[in-house]
């Protein structure tokens, strides 16, 4: 455990540090821009604003896999002057937020909570509002998403089992049902699952493991990191049991980076009374004390209020199941189009397959940062690198969150300009073609537009 | 002449009307939403702002040849509280716009007028400040522009040679030495030529033009319609010797509309001391008393000369050649694109083909405005209809403007799925796949991320 | 008549190019800014977006009788990416806001018209759709914008019978039924009346004058300029018999500038057959054949149309009876402020008071000009010059359009500093005590707050 | 020690759940709006955009203690859409926006860390990367933040000390000399002060703290809460040896909440090594491991680091130390209008004075929610009311941040309205008159404007 504790640490400062331990192929795009000074760039312009060194026409084509496109409506909801919390509009106001936020998660028992901050962030309060220091929490890691939060589970003094899986499978039901069932004395505190793993493109079956659970009679906590997942993909709080849920303003809704959007089952919200972890910011106490009135325990981001306002509107205005059906209507265009490019999923078996990203594996001898670097400084297409272990070995692709098709055919073929620079032989067309004959076929007219 | 004049004015009229004279095809989809309130829409979502009718995931996509998509960097310039213009910080400000402005049309030696109007405002001063009633002018007709500018000059009073030219031709320069020879009292005041013409995706040869006037020994003013190529094609204003060029906000300078921009050689400066056509809001003479020290006659739009301004620093920023350049591979993907699917342009030379905008002539059987209704209803992608005479038979995309490789490949492939379901028959991919090799192979690095 | 016209010219170009004669006191105030290059500004900000040279702390604060202070909720509408008017949405979206803007003319019979450009233009509209050159109009002269419409109507060609009043004074309707009274042959075809003088700070009575013309039973047509008065004054459009009436987005309506809002009685449609004026961009006629359909004639400002939605949503949602109560206290609370400082109004009788803007006397030796100038460089403030013949003479305060009390009240109080450094004698908070204790005697409870 | 736990939970309970016993005389004014449902309120706007309820013309002014008023500028660059902080250009850009942050501590030697969060999240990182469980902490409760810190301290295990100092008095340099010279074996390990506590408008004086530590020889860590100082007064952390100070974005910065902005000096980051408090999400380690090559441990918030680098930016182009005078003089100048009421000020000497806000007594039988509540629900005028022990008692006006003396003038002449009808007994223009004569007599003219 030390070993690996200490060999994990490593990794992630080498992580942290872009090394090219983690960072092979992509390390060239990763760094400053050589022979760059902004300052002269700006003066070169004589009479204007410039934002940021050059700024190419069109626009900066975004498909990581968070943060995302914003709506056009959201970015005008967010624009605006400072208010006042404390003034008494605030409180319907957030009142209706925190109500209207449940829908993502499909729960109606859970509890809402909206922290100023990220998803690492709920990933702390996840663990802190439920266990104490020396509890045991049985998790997978097959990602590096899996592995950070692996690392804070450790850092905040759990004992953490932890099931490795290849990068590229999910969450082992079989592997999880044999813990359990050793775990005659009830031990284990909690379940802790990453839903959609970003880093590999896989989505794990939470109800499978909630089934795993309920077969061994087993009181553990679920608690699932649906950061990449939840408000794209179908989340189902109350049916699978979760306990307690967490995800971030920057994927599925859609939003800047700044809100840590948890929910949280009675059962989870029990446990706090015990749960011996020290904790302040991310407490659900101050939230619990003042949420019921509208009040929050510290400023809130007004801006960002209003924009989950609008994001959830615009998610109820589609029909959060038209939501979920267009996540998997993009994702599958895109999967048949790395067909079409005669390409790999890193996603092992089509049940895991994530609707929320498409993560592809390059042929031998081909860095996929490379990729990635061309369609960002030809293109100005943002495409994700393959993170830490599968760096130079993946790119990825995002569809989650304020998507549509027509974007998502420029991502692609885009991409195919990328893929051909890189020396990938690819037949132009062939992915680009394959997507079309998918949306084609199975899109709908827009409602008010028939 | 009369019966000319009373035609025109029954198309004309048919025009406005939107009657399926001049829109055949394409009534439904430019008739209000059927058993859409909206409302009703809006009441339905409960707690957000509706902005009108239901608002689509992802975002439009608007290809159309103007209004054009604006910079993130332009929107954010324009975006700011009102200022008082007769604030001293307003005069430097101005006449550095003024200066500037003279970069698009390459001009030195011409004095550019920034009318608070649109295009159709700059036809009026170029006629207007250098022309008197019964004047005679000789001009084309090739489009529905073109139409409309020669139906301004007969409401004006001017006396209008037209040259009838098929859709799809340009400036028919053997017609206008003719013409011009035929002319020896010299009582042509003025040749006024479209030089892009947005209807039919033709560019007319304006240093042809001018090159017959001299080789004429006229002494006619050239005054040019440069509303859809001026800031995206090559426009030597100084060199061709024109007289009066004219542009909008809303077209390759993509701005909101609201900007006549308009250039005015000596010769036409000189010529409005003798021109008798009455004229106020568009008269030259109260801009020429103001503007040389940074003053305007009646208040100007703040926000859109921030936008100007910071429009202008692009196209400089980006370097102007770059910026004509950037058009020609954009319009000749587009183009390799039409081919790809079997399809043909309605420009009748390759001479003539526009890089501001691609025109394309559907097949027999088929109603273009099906293929622009499939496009906006299920894809949320705005392309342009046939107008008027062309009506139902074709199609048109813009690239002017702030646009890019991957924009104009969602365009196209967007526009490959409303083919389809228009009844088409095309090959999924044939299009885009030529505009990616012709992309991919003449792509260069943006510049700072070498 | 000539030496009229000749005389007026040569103080029109003064007041142009900003000469002496017409800006006597704010000379320096209103030439550029001496011994500061904007491009060395911004290269001393080593790392950020410079907008225009130095930018203080805290805002400008805006008190000139337009442009006015757009509200956050209309600067937000206008914040938006591009849009296609042809596409299906915009027809309803036209037609809804073409009728709803009868509201501030409080007309039922008339239509509007919304053109692309700016008060002068709506003046233009009013005249050339309207009338012949040659056709004889009545108007009044009492400052520098009715001098304006004087000018264009002589360049226009129109026989202009002026009647001129002191600056300071309203139209004289014993007057105007003199002259109607005296035109047996029926000959004057118009008569125009500047509804408030935006120099002076004059309201005219046009019921009166629309009851002297009753009284006198002619059949002249009523033109009305409501630019500094309709969306926050009482106009009555139908009740007053005012045959078109004129105003501009940005003033009451607290838009950017770029719309000439215009509204015409079925007489002046009627008219409009007769009428020869040539016209062809502010022609009714283009406008009367598409916008029954909401359709335009040449391309629309999206960004002002959904402003201008917006502004129009929050007057009716104020209730407009309370937006016309709400500018008359604003008015009064500053009038009684004037009072207190023992300083005059040029406005020579209350029944003229405008409630748009109060435009002050200075004593004797106090050039205004050192006033405004004082507001602008120390205070940020930017309060309005003296215009033409009352420049050095007289200040500006505007309060139409989106203001409330305590905007007025730092307006007020930052006038005092104001006018404490350009030397008039006052009493430090001898104005704005005045205001205060009429503003909170008055005041209610903002609905929705009680 | 228990006991004094249990009362401040007792407190901290009340204060949450905005019960009587700590608002006693705000409570209306803080409960929902009664009798208005919001979407009813909205159906009645027929086809606008309603925001939230009624919006009443002018603006929201906004005077509380944070958040404030946000620069139109800083607005501007936040408005923008999403960008990939994995592409090359946010290293740079990050790198600048740390190095640049420094300014504000007047730290050359400490590390600055911007973590999402808010200043509560910066307490904890101040307290968890210096201290372990257990740890001796002394420090000063006078208000309701002190109150919240120590809180925060007991909540993370450690022991403290709290000297209670009333309400209006600043730290107590005696005592703490006192208690560092009676800890002979330096247990003792940090003094943590609030600089500016925003409850009562007092600044302590942490220069003096830092001499009574070293007159004690004394080792503990210099923890400072500036988040109501920093960046608006004069903070001197190398100077005055602070080890970790702290401030948020939604104060002097002028942002939306939504960044913690810490400096740590070189001693605290030693001390982090042995701090066995266990952390992750606001561990400095995670960050210095990736910020010094311009990365991230979790994904940033792109518009707030765009905002806080246009922020910095307009602070520099200031000058620093001019930002601290303006804030002296806006604070003297709403100081003078207190004195003009004959009101109070809360604070007990001058000394302590806060220039960031003025907190102000009501005289007996005034609540001064009532006030606070007529400045929201008559004239949109936003002002702090008391809270926690001194609510009912006390009303704050904010004058931190991006603000002027034309909005200072509005909110205290606002303020006399909301007085007036409170029933307090002042003097109409009393307060405003004193203002108006110390920032006439102390302006100066703002730069390019000579």
């Amino acid at each position: 455990m030390a070993l690996r504790r200490a060999l994990s640490q490593r990794l992630l400062t080498a992580f942290w540090q872009g090394s090219p331990e983690y960072w092979p192929g992509t390390q060239r795009c990763l760094t400053a821009i050589p022979g760059v000074d902004p300052v002269q760039v700006q003066q070169q312009r004589s009479f204007a604003t410039a934002d940021f060194s050059f700024t190419p026409p069109g626009r900066n084509h975004l498909f990581v896999p968070g943060p995302v496109n914003i709506h056009d409506s959201v970015l005008r909801a967010m624009d605006r002057p400072s208010l006042n919390h404390r003034d008494p509009w605030f409180n319907a106001f957030f009142k209706d937020i925190l109500e209207e936020s449940k829908m993502i998660f499909k729960t109606k028992e859970g509890t809402t909570f909206i922290f100023p901050g990220t998803g690492t962030g709920g990933w702390e309060a996840a663990l802190t509002n439920t266990l104490s220091p020396g509890d045991k929490v049985v998790t997978f890691r097959y990602g590096q998403f899996s592995h950070l939060w692996v690392d804070m589970m450790e850092r905040l003094g759990l004992d953490v089992i932890v099931v490795d899986r290849p990068w590229g499978e999910g969450a082992d039901e079989a592997k999880l049902a044999e813990i359990l069932k050793a775990d005659t004395k009830k031990e284990i505190k909690a379940v802790a699952v990453v839903h959609n793993e970003t880093t590999t493109g896989v989505t794990s079956d939470i109800g499978q493991c909630r089934q795993v659970m309920d077969q061994a009679d087993h009181p553990a906590l679920l608690l699932v990191d649906g950061v990449s997942s939840i408000g794209a993909l179908d989340f189902r709080m109350d049916e699978w049991g979760v306990d307690v849920a967490v995800t971030g303003s920057q994927k599925a809704l859609s939003l800047p980076t700044g809100l840590a959007v948890v929910a949280a089952s009675p059962k989870a919200l029990a446990a706090r009374k015990s749960a011996k972890s020290k904790r302040c910011y991310y407490d659900f106490e101050d939230m619990l004390k003042t949420n019921p009135g509208g009040n929050v325990p510290y400023t809130p981001s007004i801006p960002l209020l209003y924009g989950l306002r609008e994001s959830l509107a615009l998610l109820k205005s589609e029909g959060f199941e038209n939501v979920i059906k267009r996540h998997h209507r993009l994702a599958e265009g895109t999967r048949r189009a790395v067909a079409g490019w005669g390409l790999k999923l890193l996603c092992k078996e089509p049940r895991w397959n994530s609707d929320s990203l498409t993560v592809i594996e390059t042929p031998e001898g081909i860095d996929s940062g490379e990729i990635v670097k061309a369609a960002y400084t030809r293109y100005n297409l943002s495409i994700g690198v393959g993170l830490s272990k599968v760096a130079g070995k993946v790119f990825r692709i995002g569809h989650l969150g304020n998507s549509d098709e027509v974007m998502m055919l420029g991502a692609i073929a885009g991409t195919e300009m990328a893929l051909l620079d890189a020396g990938v032989n690819i037949e132009p067309g062939s992915g680009v073609k394959e997507a079309i004959k998918y949306w084609q076929s199975t899109s709908k007219v827009i409602p008010t537009r028939g």
